[in-house]
């Protein structure tokens, strides 16, 4: 579950605008100065590397300043990449019937599957503010989980759409409905570690302006934006490839999602050797600064996907040595689990 | 095809090592101050975008020091980002084998397709250097394709592999055999206008050396290198997302690949707004230092991937205002068109 | 007058150690989101370019977010690159009396100058905190003003000690003593519309520990410090050259202080071109993250000195171009003026 | 003494225009792969530190493709910075005039210091090309000295002109007379190791082109320039700071040139504590992408300069720590020593 806070009007904007909003600032709720990165059990939907970590496990982040680190995981401490995981526009309903049709559709392909391909709408468990009676079970009824990114954007958890990040949004309905939420103190390209980044409580301060007619004119489907110019820097990276053959040797065709895999599996293959355990590896992996390229996928049958590893975010030295790798962590603390319910 | 040089000895390097390779320095030639990049036919194979671009067709890069501009693409001027698209160590047979195996299997799953899931060895058309007779039939017959990337590296076209970078390789047989080649002046993440990047004809400068054992000590499997110091380093960015719901309006279940499509599919629109054609457009993701990031993958069904375009690039200012875009390319030129025989 | 909180003592801090101070976050008083920037009289003491600007003006900025623009200044809008003007340790009273005696000895070699060579204890006007009676007045009558940056660090001015930075400060007291204030939401190098930077009321967050004998381990007479991962990264600069040869004419012998005004009046005359007011120019270079380089120091005898102005903190495009400057700034408003009381 | 190549005549140039010239690329002579840096003699001149270093003395640089390293100064690596020390437009007659007699007029302040304040024209030893007789004896009496940067750039010795960047300089006479030399392969800024950078033999590949009437259009007096998208790219800096109280303790006014000699002087000591001599120290300085800033200049009495060492140079890590400097340098090896003939 992710909060929202939204929809908000905006005078003016009417569909086929563009929204212009400034992510001028976001921060921790000052009586809140702290977060916290899990996976998900295998059993109640998992996340990306599930068949490797398929228990759920949750580390704490402590916040100081613009910083980061976390008892769970020592020897890393890292500036915040602040951004809400989800932010966009209402879609009109024409939008809105796409989406839910086309993931009907795409469900009913594989109907039996756990767990399911995609979520549709669910009144059982919808969460309608301060909707009441009957509006609020017709909206309950049809709307659109808000789970997946979509064209107007929500829950894209784009690490970059960071503070100081200019967002340019989709206008569907009149008064745009802007809506924000699922705020992220840190997350790695992908937010591998689903949920999450390092979910945190907290505010943002936005500045909203438009483009008239701005879709039409720049020709957009999908938000677009611009990096904020107060990103963490850092720049000394050691990086990881990896391509679409998986862990158990079977070939994919250009499948960037199984060469990511293969990456982040690579990274934490090799974090290992300093000492980490397996779930300190994965949880930095989905936590820390991450950048996850694209870097071939036309070559037959293999996409080539690479891990970007800032060098800088640890207490030592991770880089490659003829000595090899010192055992900096002593391994006497994990991430806690919580076993499944039988 | 791609020109390899090697593969290359290394004194004292064995299985299990990991060979430290400092790419110190890359340039063209310097009788050949040019490079090219193309989209193959759809007929011959095509490339990532080959629905929207089904005919051959090729633009001239010009360099300019370590600047280049095209006489086909108008009102673009980059720094090149020059890089070796493969480089790689020899396999050993074991390795060899699992590759053919795993792809000729793979082949078998759609044997009939076109084009075909991946390229098995293909005596007929190999270009096997100075082998003679039966040497070098049973290496045509035998040798792995260098089409895709492997554990080894190989054809990665990672275009952050830069001049100035240092590649860690797995060492797999004495000596290493390290071959290099298919040098790229500049290249998009992806390569998605296969092919290819702006392929120069060049000369690489490089120091190698040695970490014994370094595969167990450090758990490589595939390359894993650290980027150059000396990056053209474009700061401002317009950010384009795309989602995993394709051309079509079909649902793809966390398909990165699809989710890129959409991301590059997005900036070539817009970018068309400014008046330049499809394919112009196409032929700037493909060549200039254009970053995609793999941005959410756990957000189901829908993976979003986002496309980074440098505005420095442009002669012009390409973001949105209020005023909408202006075309400041005129349109007279675009890229030669070769057509398929009949 | 700069408002100083301080000094706290640091449990088991020893002369001889270093204190090390991690600014982990500084930000403004949540009721009072301005600051302002302002140029002192002639007849006051005057700044940089006194000769030039000698009247008392001012300019408001106000904060949004992480950003700030002014109404007095149209046409920019950067992003703070908060710092602190003044932090250090206390002196102990050796290094307390070297200050006095060379500042008093100074000021003896031009007894008469208006402004004086430096300024020494004062005790009419010296603010001292919480202290009364007989300690109140001998101290106010020893010590230093805190008027210029000296060994422990102090009033230094640099805009790269910014939130986010680690200092490595000289203890000379038993418990460090460590003070800090003059809080500054953004600075140009040299502080040079003295007073000040956009000057500020705001709050630090900081972390200290120590290294034991840290000023004899490292050789350290002044602070050393390490820059932020977290600044404003403006890449794309316009730079301004100026070289030791005066206003009038006049050479002067491997001078950086006049090398530098020579180059910010150099700017100035520059964005003159595109309509801003003297007094506008001045207040940026002034307030936004301008840098100021010592390029040149040895070619007799002219020190070259280089003013960098990065581009993206303006609205419009200032670099040259073929078709000349464009007056985007209409004139119409500028910097109010406080003349001198006669 | 510096070579230089030109002047070369620009088609179209008129008085008043500005010439802008890209830096497309600069390189080292391929069969001459390597530099040298030098400190002056005090008897011939000095440099910024000569009363702590009176001798002559040298190191060599070798230049591994973009990379160079000194036999002479072990544990430092990096990546070049290439950039002409010199180049520039040829002054018009009354410009020259202008210079020689303010410098004349300098000299007269103090004829009998040793050395000069400045360098009048020489005609006993000027190198005049291609000149031969009447000619050659008029220009070598009149033509000035090339050891400052003045109006027209000239020896600037800015290490951010760096191949890539592109300037504007003053044309000043019809054809402009563009002239460039005193190739340097990395320079820290100032110079400060006089003679030089690490001066190198090698090429330059420049575009040209103009703006008309650009010096009247912009307010041009001294060339301005934009730096390369290019540069080698340390982001890790330790900032030693430095005030204008000399090494004798004695107080100089607001003097950049004193504070930065003090932060030069405080970056040797620490080098120090790591095996480094105080030659290489000074060496390390001078040649390696070390940033000089002009911090604060208006805190009377004190200016306040720092300077900025990258610390990804070193082999190792120069941080502060708990435990103290290591000593990674051995000692065994240091600048060799030409001592005066007497």
């Amino acid at each position: 579950m992710h909060f929202l806070s939204g929809p908000v009007g905006v005078e003016g904007a009417e569909p086929g605008d563009l929204l212009v909003v400034d992510l001028l600032d976001i921060g921790a709720k000052p009586d809140s100065l702290w977060g916290f990165n899990g996976f998900f059990s295998k059993k109640n939907g998992g996340g990306f590397l599930t068949e490797h970590f398929p228990s759920a496990q949750k580390s704490i982040w402590d916040f100081h300043g613009m910083f980061t680190s976390s008892r769970h995981v020592p020897g890393v401490n890292f500036a915040g990449l602040i951004h809400p995981g989800l932010i966009g526009c209402l879609p009109d309903r024409a939008m809105l019937e796409t989406w839910n049709q086309r993931e009907v559709d795409f469900i009913a392909t594989d109907p039996a599957r756990v767990p399911p391909l995609a979520n549709p709408p669910f009144a059982g468990t919808a969460h309608m503010g301060k909707l009441t009676g009957e509006a609020k079970a017709k909206v309950a009824a049809e709307g659109a989980r808000t789970v997946p990114p979509r064209e107007h954007g929500g829950n894209c958890d784009i690490k970059d759409l960071s503070r100081g990040s200019k967002v340019f949004f989709p206008v569907y309905v009149k008064g745009a409905g802007l809506s924000v939420g699922d705020l992220h103190f840190s997350q790695g390209d992908g937010e591998i570690t689903f949920c999450g980044a390092i979910e945190m409580a907290g505010w943002v301060h936005m500045r909203v302006s438009l483009i008239k007619g701005g879709m039409a004119k720049y020709g957009i489907k999908n938000p677009i934006f611009k990096p904020s110019p107060i990103t963490p820097s850092y720049k000394d990276y050691l990086i990881f490839e990896g391509i679409s053959v998986d862990e158990q040797g079977q070939q994919h065709y250009l499948d960037v999602h199984v060469a990511y895999r293969q990456a982040c599996l690579n990274a934490i293959e090799y974090l290992k050797k300093f000492g980490y355990s397996g779930a300190q590896a994965y949880s930095i992996l989905g936590t820390a600064p991450v950048q996850g390229h694209i870097s071939g996928v036309v070559d037959i049958p293999n996409a080539c996907a690479t891990l970007w590893l800032p060098t800088e975010i640890f207490d030592f030295d991770i880089n490659p040595t003829s000595a090899g790798p010192v055992k900096f962590i002593s391994g006497t603390t994990d991430l806690p689990i919580a076993y499944d319910l039988t």
